[in-house]
């Protein structure tokens, strides 16, 4: 959606983004504090993410949850679309979806759409993406799915099998809905045309409802799918949005990995994670420590306090602690960012070395384990 | 393109054709006395089609017999989209196809893209068109291709080994050319605008100019073809076109399975295509045994004779004599009628004998042939 304020599309995400407005214009549904009790009564726990209301909208999700009580379960599907390097922020969608595996234990779809960002980036080659493919696929698998219920997959190498579903969705698409949900003109070409076809697909592989975590800029993609589901015999996906991590540089937009100062990479070091927080982390801070000490901070403004909110400081007593103390000013800009970038190296060398031991796991979610067996087997469609 | 008087696109033909008019709108060449010549001399041999002017258009196909003559070879291609029966003039391309293999020992490549008809007509199920994918590939396989130097592939197999070629392909082709070349508009299905890329990715299977024989009405397929091959590293691709075979109720058009009586199926009966041919075979006749023996009849619009002409017919001195009595009417039109039943009779009991025999060829064309299997070993692009 477009708005005098912000923008919101699969492509770009700029100004201060409106959350409230967003659901309403989007038409889904906040997580009120009901949904989010029974997600996590059922879950038998809570993820960080949802605690601290990082997601917070969704369609579906109490009919998803509804199934899962009735015993006819539910599958996950989320996705990875390589291009330039991963950053911190293509995570989130698959540290949430693992953790919904791990507690639902359910059937979990990786899409790797490697001809998205190659049809939709002019100087994009598809040699180049193909390199990409592989480094990606080894971070997520480094996020430990169980391998025996998740099925990754590239679309260049598993199109054969959905061949016949891809065709059954793009034959429900017209051109005309595609350009209002996507806003394709005269110059796209023909392939971006087609593409929601493909990222539409994998909502399909089964005949149970499938719930989709991702960015709720990724939505667009789930109103064809709801309009065409049931005539085709499935099942209207469901979805659990989340906000924009947002870039080092400032609370507005999202983090990019087009513009590295805006991110912090997978495979950043110690010193570059360091250097980039304490270089580029947008503060809320005041200008000398003699103001910050008399004035204090603001946190709903600073980058690395929310870094550490979303994603990094998990105890809920220590984050208001950080809160406080830098709101009254005890804490400097310079110790909240060291605290920050600890908890980001620790949390980059753990992920790097479970990286470097993935090949299996990759190989399993690809081809040989149990789920991604089944699916090489299948004909989907 | 359409006309005052004639229309000719990839999906409908009507009126009568004024070819000349045709090649000077499509912007392709005849094919001139000395091109046909030299064509004969190199392929040490004539066809029917190209004696009798059937095949009568083409682009680059000068450059094709020099790349021939220089020993850098070509390859051909064409393809058959599965939908309804296969009538007679579903086999005019592969003929010519077969007769170009047998000459010049190329490798042939057939599509068999059975997600075309899928797309493009509302009411058609995947799985009906799967049905008739196997019935056709008999048929064609029936024509004694070499099982070796020739590629049949139904693009739902074949899609994962061509789809980097295909993506390639995509991107190069925006909705403007799309909709320029093809008339698609806000109501074609995403399926249908991308279809254009499956039909072209074939003229990319090897770094060789690429020969297609088909109808001219496929020539739209080949114009963005000839625009974004050697941004691709590429060549343009040549053609050769022939012009419609007439539907039996009358010279303009052309022959449709859609429309029953205007075709005879592969699968009639004899007694079948004695009917249909008494029955609906548009006469260049008289009204009366009497006025046609005194006015006699009129060869040129007279179907029965442009099929024995075209087709079925191949002794020169034997159709001029029979053009001529028809002409002088000392022939009836229930006569000639009866040497087109006899002539089509025959052929396709031949032609169905050989089907009925196919599976193996159809094998060998589609996995384990030479060519076939190079082909399953190669990703394309």
């Amino acid at each position: 959606m477009t708005n005098a304020d912000f923008k919101v599309t699969p492509w770009e995400v700029s100004g201060k983004v409106d959350y409230e407005k967003l659901v309403k214009e989007f038409g889904t549904r906040q997580i009120d504090a009901q949904l989010k009790a029974r997600l996590e009564k059922l879950a038998g726990g809570s993820h960080l993410f949802l605690r601290r209301n990082f997601f917070f909208s969704h369609r579906d999700l109490d009919l998803v949850l509804k199934d899962y009580e009735g015993g006819k379960g539910f599958f996950l599907y989320t996705g990875r679309s390589p291009a330039g390097k991963m950053t911190l922020a293509h995570l989130i969608s698959f540290l949430f979806t693992r953790w919904l595996q791990e507690k639902f234990k359910v059937n979990t779809y990786l899409q790797i759409p490697d001809e998205e960002k190659f049809l939709f980036k002019q100087k994009l080659s598809w040699e180049e993406v193909q390199e990409r493919t592989k480094e990606d696929m080894a971070h997520i698998a480094a996020l430990g799915f169980d391998s025996d219920r998740t099925f990754m997959f590239q679309n260049s190498e598993y199109a054969k099998n959905f061949y016949p579903m891809l065709m059954k969705t793009a034959k429900k698409i017209n051109f005309s809905t595609a350009k209002a949900v996507f806003g394709f003109n005269e110059q796209s070409n023909i392939g971006m045309i087609f593409y929601p076809a493909l990222q539409i697909v994998p909502t399909f592989f089964e005949k149970k409802r499938c719930l989709i975590p991702c960015g709720i800029d990724q939505d667009n993609y789930w109103r064809p799918q709801r309009d065409i589901a049931e005539s085709l015999g499935f099942y209207k996906t469901a979805a659990i949005h989340c906000s924009f991590f947002p870039p080092l540089t400032g609370p507005e937009g999202k983090m990019s990995s087009s513009i590295a100062e805006s991110a912090i990479f997978l495979s950043d070091d110690g010193k570059t994670v360091a250097n980039k927080i304490n270089k580029y982390a947008f503060s809320g801070g005041q200008a000398t420590v003699e103001e910050h000490r008399r004035l204090g901070g603001n946190p709903d403004i600073d980058v690395a306090f929310q870094w550490l909110y979303t994603m990094f400081e998990e105890d809920d007593k220590k984050i208001e602690k950080i809160r406080s103390e830098y709101r009254s000013g005890k804490m400097l800009t310079g110790e909240l960012k060291q605290i920050l970038i600890d908890k980001i190296n620790s949390f980059l060398n753990a992920h790097n070395k479970k990286k470097a031991k993935a090949e299996k796991a990759v190989e399993k979610m690809k081809y040989s384990g149990k789920l991604a067996k089944q699916m090489w087997g299948r004909m989907i469609g």
